[in-house]
């Protein structure tokens, strides 16, 4: 039995010859796991729906994302997973205080729409003013001296352009994932970026900035595209205006107030949520999936991650509900992804030196999987041919490049788990992506329906892939 | 010389006589007006750029509103019109305060998107909390007893969606328009309505509500829609939920806190700024065009009205750059349209006497125009034909029913003055309209330029219409 392409049929014909006497030998087989994913069942949506609706935003270590973690629990017990748990962890936590920009000369004051970058210090109640010192990248800020940052509040601006594999966020991101660390370390007194975002609407991005040991964190924000623009503009005016007072050509400097006030509550207390499908050889390795249930504060992180969790559960349930497989199927609902992978972390230190045959994650919304990345021991090269044929159908092309894997199994395939990406259309992904606007209106149910279905195919196969093909 | 068809060419094949003498007589005739909005010059785009970044928000009797009529008559002289002025009146005037919703029960409190609707009543800092009374449109409201409305925050759902024509907005309006009137009638304490818009973004809609002499205004604000879509999934479920300390199936109560802070700020000025293309002819009646430099608090009212006046400025710079015509253009960017259309009224009461050849008005974003629809004596029936066949190369369809003018022309055409509507598409304006997403960005400048072109080849058939056509 090196592929058993029909177990999981086998399995539920003889489940069904058990429970129909008397049934004629011509009966069609029962359906597959596949099957059951296409007939369009709401369960993706559902989760999603329920999640996003009755627990709303589920920032980590808040009393929000542990009633999530309870609602978890609850559901996935309801549906019939196994050692339905939470495993507990501790880790720093950051919340969001009054948050105002505004750009204040040499025009009239006008607002901007601003939000804080986790981990930024706060400028205090009464805020900061400060002139702005434009850089129209990260790497020019990287090259500037000191002298043009100090005392300044930095702007670094960027042309992020939306890609249907998201690769402008690695390229791009690095300014608000570095980018106030560098200003920090250069003298600036606060640091403001156009937010990482591919969207033109007044609601800035959100997400964490770090600062190395040592340097002490500055206020942080992300303006909205819009709002970056409109900042752009002023400041290319500022540069032309003649100071009137001297009557010589120096530029008149763009000023900007800046009120951030998060907060660090210190450590509290977040958590994993795990299920299981069990297998029926225990000695097998299990196979791991994992979303991650916390989100940003501003959204009901629709996106980023309730569907992710609805479209691996919905496989999971799927796969359970055509017979059982071999291996055991284990869920894992990240906590505390957003801030720190603390979740991930916290699961690897419970359970990284236990077997995993292969670790993937569903954490880039809930549009269409377009591409199957493989990375795979090459005892498994049969595997991924079997699998690139069960997703084709479905409009899923096999990549040239390794799977990566998402945050929350990294670390388990930075220890050496094999991996497979079911890579998400993620051109719209960067619209929405740690916003006010991540809701559930952004969920395209046709599109979280083949996600379902091709994890559904995915899963049905790795769950019964044989010790030979994954150790 | 009843149609005059070529009257600026050859009033332009004059002047260009006159000044190159010795030039061969088969020169190629000089620019029409429409040729030189053809060339695709910046006029418009730079009037909304400018006044949307160097401005920005212009909310009726604020300092903001007052900087930009100094900028507006420094603009407009600066391009050689004449007689610029600011014409003042005075206004009442509202301003926004803190804004805060959360639905608070029966599940964990979450945050809404609200922006207060103009003339809203305060909650005072602390706000109010009460029960959601759920109305699925304006009509359930008003045939609601007062007993399903007394002591509850009203809420008021509705299905608008996008048209090209924009005709949504008379029906769906009404939740805006008088919803608060009719709520406070029947005893709400507050009323909160889904926004009317059809995006799908966490930017509420705001705009004026009234309410009738006597009526005691009460808190009245619009959630984003996806923020009206949580609450309808709330108290569809709140409906649902049995009460468990009674086991009885009666339903628990969706609740909502409310903090609204808007302030009435008593009589201020506003104005409106005027400005002239002297005609050849002082006692043809002029032709009038509106725009309004106003705008709502939360955008920079690019599309709302920025371009509209970068339009019609720019139309009628290129009629006087062709060549001096029959009729004085008079451009009328009036001030207060958006809290009461004080600017329209002002202006009435001040020239409403004298004789107006046409009214028109750009006030429905910068999309292109595709139909123009005609209120004329019946003397002008020719004319009509003439400026259709002008327009119709830029994809103009002349429509069939009457035009019914700009609200700031609205006193004069309802006065008996005679209105051409240039109609621009609408289909993405409630995407944008009185949210802080109206932003330059929104402005596409292809379709921008079609409107100069239009309502130049419209303008400069006007201006040089007879006194039979239009009196």
């Amino acid at each position: 039995m090196k592929t058993m392409p029909s177990f999981t049929r086998l399995a539920g014909i003889a489940t069904l010859l058990l429970t129909t006497a008397g049934a004629s030998a011509s009966l069609p087989p029962p359906p597959t796991a596949v099957d059951l994913a296409q007939r369009g069942d709401d369960i993706a949506w559902s989760i999603t729906e329920d999640l996003t609706t009755e627990i709303g935003p589920r920032m980590a270590g808040t009393e929000a994302e542990a009633a999530a973690r309870r609602w978890a629990v609850a559901r996935l017990q309801s549906m019939g997973f196994a050692n339905v748990r939470e495993e507990q962890f501790d880790m720093p936590v950051w919340v969001r205080g009054a948050e105002e920009a505004s750009l204040i000369g040499p025009f009239l004051p006008q607002k901007l729409a601003i939000a804080a970058l986790g981990n930024s210090a706060s400028t205090g109640p009464k805020g900061i003013e400060g002139e702005i010192a434009y850089f129209a990248t990260y790497d020019e800020l990287v090259a500037a001296p000191s002298g043009q940052v100090k005392g300044k509040i930095v702007f670094i601006d960027h042309q992020m352009k939306a890609a249907q594999d998201g690769s402008g966020y690695g390229q791009y991101g690095r300014a608000r994932f570095t980018g106030a660390n560098v200003a920090a370390k250069k003298g600036a007194v606060a640091v403001v970026i156009r937010s990482i975002g591919t969207d033109s609407h007044r609601v800035p991005h959100t997400g964490g900035t770090n600062f190395e040991a040592g340097v002490t964190p500055i206020p942080a924000g992300a303006l909205s595209n819009p709002d970056a623009d409109q900042l752009v503009r002023q400041w290319q005016r500022a540069q032309r205006l003649t100071n009137p007072a001297t009557a010589k050509d120096d530029a008149e400097p763009l000023r900007m107030k800046l009120v951030l006030t998060p907060r660090n509550l210190g450590t509290k207390h977040s958590g994993n949520v795990i299920a299981e499908v069990a297998g029926s050889d225990p000695a097998a390795s299990p196979v791991i999936i994992a979303c991650h249930l916390d989100s940003w504060d501003q959204g009901t992180g629709a996106i980023d991650d309730a569907a992710g969790c609805g479209i691996i559960t919905a496989a999971a349930k799927h796969v359970m509900a055509a017979g059982q497989s071999r291996r055991t199927i284990r869920l894992l609902w990240a906590g505390a992804e957003e801030v720190g992978v603390f979740g991930g972390k916290a699961y690897f230190e419970a359970h990284g030196k236990e077997k995993h045959a292969v670790a993937m994650e569903s954490d880039f919304g809930a549009d269409r999987i377009w591409r199957v990345d493989f990375k795979l021991p090459d005892s498994a090269k049969e595997l991924s041919h079997r699998i690139a044929l069960a997703v084709a159908p479905f409009g899923v092309t096999m990549g040239q490049h390794p799977a990566g894997g998402g945050a929350d199994v990294g670390a388990l395939i930075a220890a050496g788990v094999p991996a497979i990406d079911l890579q998400q259309d993620g051109t719209r992904y960067f619209d929405l992506h740690h916003t006010p606007d991540d809701t559930l209106d952004k969920v395209d149910p046709a599109q979280l329906r083949q996600n379902v279905v091709v994890w559904t195919a995915v899963l049905a196969i790795l769950a019964n892939s044989s010790d030979a093909e994954l150790p």
